[in-house]
């Protein structure tokens, strides 16, 4: 990024603290090593991983070669760290760990290396936070060395699940036990034999009339005799073997009465903690996604040439890079500003700024990925990185809520933003201000 | 915005520097005291600024109101906030200025009354850095005082001049004096009678083989006997009176050698010196307007019922309110990341930024504005201040360099990125990459 | 356009009518007349038209030049084409019609000089079916020859009247007459000296349970002692003198109770007669802008060289004149689609393709003009013919119904296509399907 | 399409032929025939093709159903409809079969099935017009029968292939025989074993000053010793099995002089002449993918319920219907526009048409493909069908070349339109025209 810069200008007379756009010296420090990390181990080896993942007999086995770079990442002390709680992790604020999740994301195969990889991160979290001592030992604590990995079970197929009163699976409490019955899918990383913990959502009282209580979240073991792995789900029709997303049918599943999270019907709650960490580290990986793809198309198009002049010399080619570093860098402030929110605000008074990158970043990632296929020709589409990548991103604008659902809410903070405030401090007159004279603002004309 | 932040959360251990999203307490009471006068004086009179500046019987006649406002702003100490340099200005730095701009620039009446408007902003710059003491005497002190007003002439009719090689205006030397022969528009100001000076860009030496050192800066006392203003311009119809846009001659215009700024064949130099802070105070504004164009159409689509439901509850305008908030957002953390950069590594470190922002602001503040005036309805396209800001917000896509110039140099800076580095290092790879072992990344296929 | 088609290839073995896309050799005859007289009288005195619209002393009078160049439409045959009733028009379909409307439409000149031009045609259509003889006589009659000008009254500034059933201008019977109270705007038109009659709607029954038949139209004699002209609305700035748009009062007008035109509580029948030709019109028109920003464009960026070469030889200027070309190209298409609709089974029949051309064409206009006025850098938004053609463009995308009320009943239309037919004879699934042989189409999941 | 329309009103008073927006009797009969067809034999097979297609233990194997299919389809006449030489054909014109190809899109088996398939039909096509007798014996009529299928091989790996001068395939004459050697890929259909024949294009001439007479067309039988297959080619991950793209090494592949197509240095001839209909047909099925899928899109939203009100309601999704809706009739029109014209004044006179139209097709396609994945929720990226036909738009829009070299060559035919003739006739003027009468048009200022 150039020469060092000058950030004591910066301070206030009174030594206040002032905005500061530069990561800290130990982010700084941590970017170069998950950044030669990845040159050293993942990039030399994604041929061989893709083709393994593609090509290997039983194509729901853990790749290999992957676990010994996870061993590798480990010895460096470079894990575990996107977990804040530094008991158990690198004790990273959001903001901290932002820059470095974006240079896992370049490659599909950075985050697991790191012991940094969705949903097993959201997961360790909720554990982390809610689990009781028994269950920590049985799952967080292996899950933590990477040893093991885990699922978390909230989309249905019969009713739009963004909506999340809507869903239908039951968790009836019966005497100490409590007995689930549902059908699940999208469940990412169930078919991965490693797999040996649930988080169920579901409606352990639907008849509260506060609709946010109705939900419950379970522990269930894995493999269990009452799931039904239905299939595999393909995404843009490929099953993103090894890992894979299972269609999970629950009938009868019976598990000890301890194993629900915090406590009945405070699902929503620990689902409103969960997503926001996890919604951010997505997008901090789409914009590592970007910007590797904005890289990649610039070497291409300086590597060909058409009509008698290189590609990279066309102005419709250079827009398009413009706008891709345009897109980029408003995205990667977003996701700093919303990491900051989130570190110094919470969660909660985050919600605005979780909600707009969750649009954002998936969304400028798909755009980017798309103009690099289309700078690859027909390379483009067959590239295994540019399309997995594009069918990933794609499918995140689904995942954690679709856009829509998204924009609503924030539009909906945004019309309480001026309910109770008078327009005339602000010049919001709400109708036709108009250089005549002969109109008043905010009168009716 | 809330309860106030934990910063101190965001320390590093070893106590250094972390990256800040918030407004230090000294830009927070500054806010505040902007937002308060706006409310007091600005807000309150468009109505009747707006109403003098159509229909005074001397279109061209200063407006006797805002000379009023720009005496309480001055009393107040609201006065040159724009000016980094503590000795004339309020020692503000770009970040610190960047979020008052934004609060003017709600209001075309705002950057006036506070001594903060274009082109006397950068002329202000340039002469205090640049001009001759008795010059300052003469131009700087009358306009820092806000009693007289500046022009600066750049552009020509007769070139396509965003690239400033074009420029065909004279200005050759002839013993003690230079003389100017040229015909230069958008001469912004210069109508006004309290225009008193002009900073007028020429080629001195149009031979030089360096063809940035063929332009010289030069100052021009105005009204002057050689200078002819054939017309104001029209700006979507509108000559934006009392201020306006004048189309010159320059027919022998004389002027004494010392009035040459920096010396002969650096009018580069000053101009690049010049355009950075320029644009980014043009962009702060612009979000200004886009801040103020959200709220007046929020409140308008509540004030509404169409075919049986309030035209606000139409998930069709909410996402429009989303992706304005989104925007807007985006394009103010690019704003002051790029003031940031000005801040701390200077305008040619920030050059990146300021092209990036140079394209963002005025565009989405077109297309905020542009929803807001659909949101009104047929009072949309009436009313004064939406379609006065499409207007001004239109031009500026086109002032100081048209976003297709902007666009094309950041695309070229990106290029430059890639163009020594090693792809291995980053996964760049230029050529397919291809999961099925047959192809090696790197190598041509 | 290139050498002759082959039409005959085209007929079918049966002699039966097949498609075709090719103007009738009545319609290029009159293309050539029309486009001769545009070049001949109109494009050559623009300049002088704008000029004197803008400097006259009285700017409400009615253009001078104008009135002989109507007297040369006139003698020319080139009168009243719009007009399908041969007794007193040209006798044109809406599909004949519509390339000559385009041609006027690439000046704002162009449609007045062969009365052609909105809102007289409509109102004339009006007349023409619904008027009483005496009516005919005093109104039609003169508005046919040129003579007098007519204006439609049906927007109101206090409600969305996009909804014309929110209308609240009140129509009520007393005795032999109609009483009037309301208040209208946009009322286009009306300031022309010449404007002597008024088609009114408002309320005649508001208590009607049928929500169609509370409305009513009125002829209302102009000017007349109880309305009232507040002022002439701005459009971007600019009030469209001499032909404007007026804020009416109407306080308790009294006309007589034979005024109401085809019976009390039809307003709403006639408006929706009104509206189709008016609006494809006005789609015609806009397509004529829109070529000829097109061509003004790509002859400007040919006439213009920055850093090195000629702007025209960019490519993503390219990629705008394509652009361009596509939208035009379809959107006449689309055009020509719904005149043909409305020639052979009616407005009503035609209402979906209405709605689709009312919403594309303006919008492309808009589109093009803007990418012309970046092609003229400062020019563009000085140039009188760009930037009120973009004014207009722009207005046109709310008059008649905002683009968002067309997108909405066209969606509706479209929603009905599909409820009562079978999906299985589509493969119009509304279930996922899925290739795993597991899920059935048509089944929920 | 409701009530028959009353064409009869549009003839011209001399009997003229008119435009003519409705399909003819002969094309009504044919496409009630083809969608009949679909319905009976296509949509409720296509589980089980896509289920074997992707199971089957030989992947290359065709599917035996769709076999028994095309029998069907052969026997009922539906069959070759795709040909306009009605020895071999239907006889039908391009405007003709445009709307059958259309309902044959809608399922990817659909053109198989009636022997309408890419790349077959182009090179049956460049048979009929361009082999010698026993080629035809050999390779046409099996061919036409349904019994063998074919490859088209002109792109390359290493170059740019959209700029058909960049290609490196050598032919070169050896005595009696051709030698080729060269690297082709995205040879669709070569993976399946009953491809009997390749089309081969190459440079034979490459020193020829006419850049355009370098290149000849060869058929090689096929499979052939000299031919190697790489690999299949992914589609977004996607092999296409079992029709499938293969990356193919010559290697001193040798064949008979006679096996050159119409004559040596004529390949470029040939590919001009094969190349329209073949984009054209692409585009009528992209439009049929498209309406399936806006089809399937309203009939999910109405299945589903989200925050208290079906999604069907949402304004946000009815404005994607009805854009849908416009963007689909806007591309149907201009894809019959192009097929007319290409029926009329031919392929080379089309040229503008087709190149529009290539680009808009497959553009729109996956833009309504992907709202619909967007309303289809988690299942939308899941589903086979619109996860395929996301994938092969998008390839579209390379296949054929690059949607950037379509419009840039677009761009310049529309430059020419204006290069001699005078901006005065069209109101055209490349400079400012602006209304103060100070300045002339026309002229520079």
């Amino acid at each position: 990024m150039g020469k060092p810069h000058n950030r004591e200008k910066l301070h206030d007379d009174k030594g206040n603290a002032a905005m500061d756009f530069d990561y800290s010296t130990k982010t700084e420090a941590l970017r170069a090593r998950v950044a030669d990390f990845m040159a050293a181990h993942i990039y030399p080896n994604e041929q061989a991983l893709f083709h393994t993942a593609h090509s290997q007999a039983d194509r729901w086995q853990p790749l290999a070669l992957l676990g010994e770079i996870k061993q590798r990442a480990k010895a460096e002390g470079l894990w575990n760290l996107f977990l804040p709680q530094s008991e158990h992790g690198a004790g990273l604020t959001n903001m901290e760990y932002a820059p470095l999740a974006e240079i896992m994301g370049r490659s599909p195969f950075g985050p697991e290396a790191f012991n940094c990889s969705a949903p097993d991160t959201g997961n360790m979290e909720v554990l982390t936070r809610y689990a009781a001592a028994e269950h920590k030992e049985r799952w967080l604590k292996p899950l933590l060395a990477g040893e093991i990995r885990s699922a978390f079970a909230m989309t249905e197929p019969r009713v739009a699940s963004s909506d999340a009163t809507n869903i239908e699976t039951e968790i009836r409490r019966d005497g100490d036990e409590y007995v689930i019955n549902g059908h699940k899918w999208w469940i990412s990383g169930a078919p991965d034999p490693r797999c040996h913990v649930l988080i169920v959502m579901g409606k352990s009282d639907p008849a509260n009339p506060d609709r946010h209580k109705q939900q419950s979240m379970i522990l269930v073991p894995f493999p269990h005799p009452g799931v039904t792995m239905k299939r595999a789900l393909p995404v843009f029709g490929d099953d993103d073997a090894p890992h894979g997303h299972a269609e999970l049918i629950f009938d009868n599943v019976r598990v000890p009465a301890a194993n629900i999270l915090l406590g009945e019907g405070r699902g929503f709650e620990i689902a409103q903690g969960r997503l926001g960490p996890g919604r951010i580290h997505h997008c901090m990986r789409s914009i590592g996604v970007a910007e590797r793809a904005l890289e990649r198309m610039i070497r291409r198009l300086e590597s060909r040439t058409a009509f008698g002049k290189p590609v990279a010399e066309q102005s419709v080619w250079r827009e398009r890079i413009a706008e891709s570093r345009i897109m980029i860098d408003q995205a990667r402030l977003l996701t700093l500003k919303a990491a900051y929110m989130m570190d110094t605000v919470g969660n909660k008074g985050a919600r605005a700024e979780i909600a707009m990158i969750k649009v954002v970043a998936p969304n400028i990632a798909c755009k980017i990925v798309d103009w690099a296929i289309q700078a690859f020709g027909g390379g483009g589409v067959a590239d295994t990185w540019l399309s997995s990548s594009y069918a990933h991103q794609r499918t995140l604008r689904l995942a954690d809520g679709p856009d829509e659902v998204h924009r609503d809410q924030l539009a909906r903070l945004e019309q309480r933003r001026y309910q109770n405030t008078d327009p005339a401090r602000s010049g919001g007159y709400p109708n036709v201000m108009i250089a005549d004279g002969l109109s008043e603002p905010g009168l009716p004309l």
